[in-house]
């Protein structure tokens, strides 16, 4: 049995002690943390009353009853928490982002490095989903050939009138960013955005749609439509065209229903019914690897290369020009 | 050009007219004729001022300005207009059914084979739906192996109060029992007719749905869902089961729509909007085919066929038990 | 925790052990059974050193550290053991058949009843699938009004040369027995049995496909493709025909690939490949029912009548005529 | 009857002559012309034996038995046959291109407008494909709202070694820079390529595949993969990203088939296969609109966009920029 305390008992902490006390294999969770009482007490509701009860981080880091942690705070927390927990030479689950800027990335994973223990991994979920496992295995293949272009799109019904032209780089295309990443096994050398004619759906300062190009070392082309109001639905999708076939993620499976002069079938309106079990197979991933000591998820390395691909679409965003993207330092050994 | 005198204004013979005379090659209407004052001008302001006007069928046959006649009346005045025909030697299309009763169209048929010119095209026009020629051929094609099995949807958005439980039979059905015949080029041997739970949309008499299955020599196994009020659509599917493969049949080709949580494709609801092509392609190659002197579509004794085939299908409604289909004289070798 | 103990340690029963210790939430594997040394020894590796074993099922089912018992013996010895752990109080899963007669269902069912627990779930997977989940749910959802008809296929790509007539019923279309009158929540009340050409595939005394139809109380026709050589695929299709709409069960999903002049999706070959997650959901849904003492999947009852249904099936394939199915007793009260 | 003469005999003046005679109502071939005897022979093979003769294209253009011209010889040879047929006064229908220049394009305008009637239809054919007709109409209804972003693939099985990267442009994207223009009713301001990893399969000297972007004057973002050497298929799909809603084109209809652990349906690899329907109902709507002496087809202006934005984008793929499209000259209101 992992024993995992989970920090941070906003709405995805309380889904991640849910998912580690219903649904994952091998895990309970002896502790959770949170500056809000009331959080604490929700958190504690749900992962037994056994648990023990944190207000500070470092608190439940340094905790023995705790073998590995979740990180689970927003963003600007995360740095301080990971840099403890390495020191305590504890397995972490980190949510995205790994830290809110690259330099503070480079540093964490400069610990982990020095520590030398895997102990990193990131919460970007869509590796683990079906459909892109899915193509990643048919690319493997080499059945059809060295893949050329992505096309995806990452559509939301709508978003709240806070969400800013720049959030949908960090909070909507990172998911982009990470997993074509990783399905195409190469890295991002370039980023461009393309500023549509914008929907009426959206707020007055908000650029929606947007069209996101990367282009990466090997010179695969991506294209993500990120499209925040589009109404319709969450609709992710991504078609990788190689050099001998082009292979499109298949769908969430729902009925074909005929009414009404229509044969519809469903699409998703919200992000954690999509990935619900990608979700669950990361978490479980996470907890199954613990006793072999390695991280088979995305690393603290991957965290940083989103972050300087996000840095890089945003500055484009900005100049309307092709932005380099190039990592501060070489990949460290550790991360091969 | 093959002048052409169509029998019957009313809105089906109107309808041919239009397409001899905009949408068919090779084809003029020199003469229409109906009963009715009103229709015969309708007629004629569709087939142009040319055009000779009758109020009798026997005069336009006898128009020495008519190479081949459409007959489209009801079907009881088939049988006079069509021996009549024969008797003139002109080439004929005409619209299902031959005649009303089997031995009215054995008597057609042993007219037209004495006359020893094949005249008779008999107006099945699903035989000229792409979709159908599609599965034909690759029927044809042998890489499937041998049908075993073919299932079809015959689905109608709804039916007025006066459509009987017969008529599921002779207005419905019909269409299956002949192209799927041709499809698997075999002949029915046996009917029989199950009675699901009724829809609370058809009309108190009426028995809706129905499954109507047939039995070829061969042994391919039929069955054919027949439901007229099933509100959605007008919707014809056809599954053929072969030995090694089972092949569906096209449907008509529209845009897949997002919206609503959805995504979406329309089903047609007219069965001249769904077969609007195949009637074309069916008057374009009876037209063709007349300089030529063959006959390539439905024949005389397909319509008989079909006659004792929908006549066995009426019997099993009534006596739930299993019909033999068997014609009373051997296939006159003139149709092979 | 709750404490398994599992009966039989065959191929299906070593999954299931599987599945217990690595996939579901909730259980142990505390002991194994089976009169084969090699198997016992199998099933023990599996499970666990601390598991004990047994040679012998009644050891098992009254050892103290077993709180429930799977039954995945042969369907002979199924009574024995049911009978056996009902008498012990201990909650049972039971592979498919319940009893290999109707007789011995009944026995079964009145010892459960007397013993006033509700104790015995039946191995039918398929009530446990996403997809036909997804259908049931729409049918209750009164959006499409009452189900009047059900196509079913059940393809296999291929049988062994023992595989019999007779097995079409007892080993493919239970499946369909149980999972459709579950998902129309309605009793079959007669049988009947098509043979369509036989395929160049089968075995020389096999007759494949066959077609079952079967009738419920309020009239729902099923049809059911049976056809365990179609070479092509593991290929399960539903289609619920209702009063305002028809549904069609969603497949697994797979990528769709452009290549060759095709544009192809999976099928599966395999049915544990294909209800994988069903199997998984079935156990898990077991357990954590446990703890409430409640049975939510198919009961004893359930499995008494998918044993007259498949035996009016086999009567059927024999007379070629109707069979009527009518259980010997009211469904005790017990059951609702 | 319009009585009509070919200008060039080559393969796709032949398919022309053909498709006049065969397919097309109301148009007799009357004459036709080539500088090759032997191609000139065939033509008039095809055209029927009343069919003129001519070397030179200035004597079929004046034959009085010519009322109307097809131009379907090498583009170079346009300009001079489209303004001696606008002198003449006859109806044109032009192959794209409209003529190899922008310059010559305006001459060309400038002659047709002075001569006050409407003469020129290009062949620009794609306008005529159900599928795009259906996503038109979509676009029209207002249901979707405005058009935001289009995605369009070009993919061809493989092209000779003749073929270059320009002629990636001047004759693929071609048919997407007229078709998309029209579809959503703006045109084009700007454009830039994207050249991704090349394709093996691609000669030496071709960058293969390239993605073309376009804006548009309400800032329509279009994005066009171009891809002739992707092995699989003729493949031509166009998705219309709106604000409330997205339109995806319906693929032409072929079997759905179950053989090999697969379902697929096929995709075309010939365009003449694919766009059959559309390059007779182009023929035929012009040969239609004769009579009302209008063009509904593509006109002469949108051969000028046609040629500017090409002109654009052959400049992007050396600048690597974002390059302007700007016609040099207002549209005539003649065009409107």
């Amino acid at each position: 049995m992992l024993k995992v305390g989970v920090i941070g008992c906003g709405g995805m902490g309380r889904d991640h002690i849910k998912r580690l006390v219903e649904r994952t294999q091998g895990a309970t969770v002896t502790a959770v943390a949170d500056m809000v009482d009331q959080l604490l007490d929700q958190g504690v509701a749900i992962a037994g009353s056994g648990c023990k009860k944190f207000k500070n981080a470092d608190d439940l880091i340094n905790c023995p009853d705790v073998d590995a942690v979740f990180i689970v705070t927003p963003g600007f927390a995360h740095k301080d928490a990971l840099l403890s927990a390495i020191r305590a030479g504890k397995r972490i689950f980190c949510e995205k982002p790994l830290c809110t800027t690259a330099e503070d990335c480079l540093e964490v994973i400069n610990a982990e490095v020095k520590s030398g223990k895997h102990l990193i991994q990131l919460g970007f979920m869509r590796r683990y989903d079906k459909g892109y496992l899915q193509i990643k295995e048919a690319i493997k293949s080499g059945e059809y050939g060295a893949p050329l272009i992505v096309h995806c799109t990452h559509r939301n019904p709508l978003v709240p009138d806070s969400y800013t032209t720049e959030m949908a780089v960090h909070d909507t295309a990172i998911h982009e960013i990470d997993v074509i990443h990783w399905l195409v096994d190469d890295d991002f050398v370039s980023a461009q955005v393309l500023f549509p004619r914008v929907t009426g759906a959206a707020a007055a300062h908000l650029k929606d749609p947007q069209i996101m190009l990367l282009r990466t070392k090997s010179g695969i082309c991506v294209d993500d439509e990120v499209f925040v109001n589009c109404k319709f639905g969450y609709d992710i999708n991504c078609e990788v065209v190689c050099e001998d076939g082009a292979l499109k993620m298949a769908q969430p499976s729902y009925p074909d229903v005929r009414k009404g002069a229509k044969v519809a079938t469903m699409i998703d309106t919200d992000c954690f019914v999509r990935f619900h079990d990608a979700y669950d197979a990361e978490v479980q991933g996470w907890v199954s690897d613990a006793a072999a000591g390695v991280i088979n998820g995305p690393t603290a390395w991957d965290g940083y290369l989103a972050a300087i691909t996000a840095d890089a679409l945003v500055r484009a965003q900005k100049s309307g020009a092709i932005e380099e993207i190039k990592p501060a330092q070489e990949k460290p050994a550790f991360y091969n």
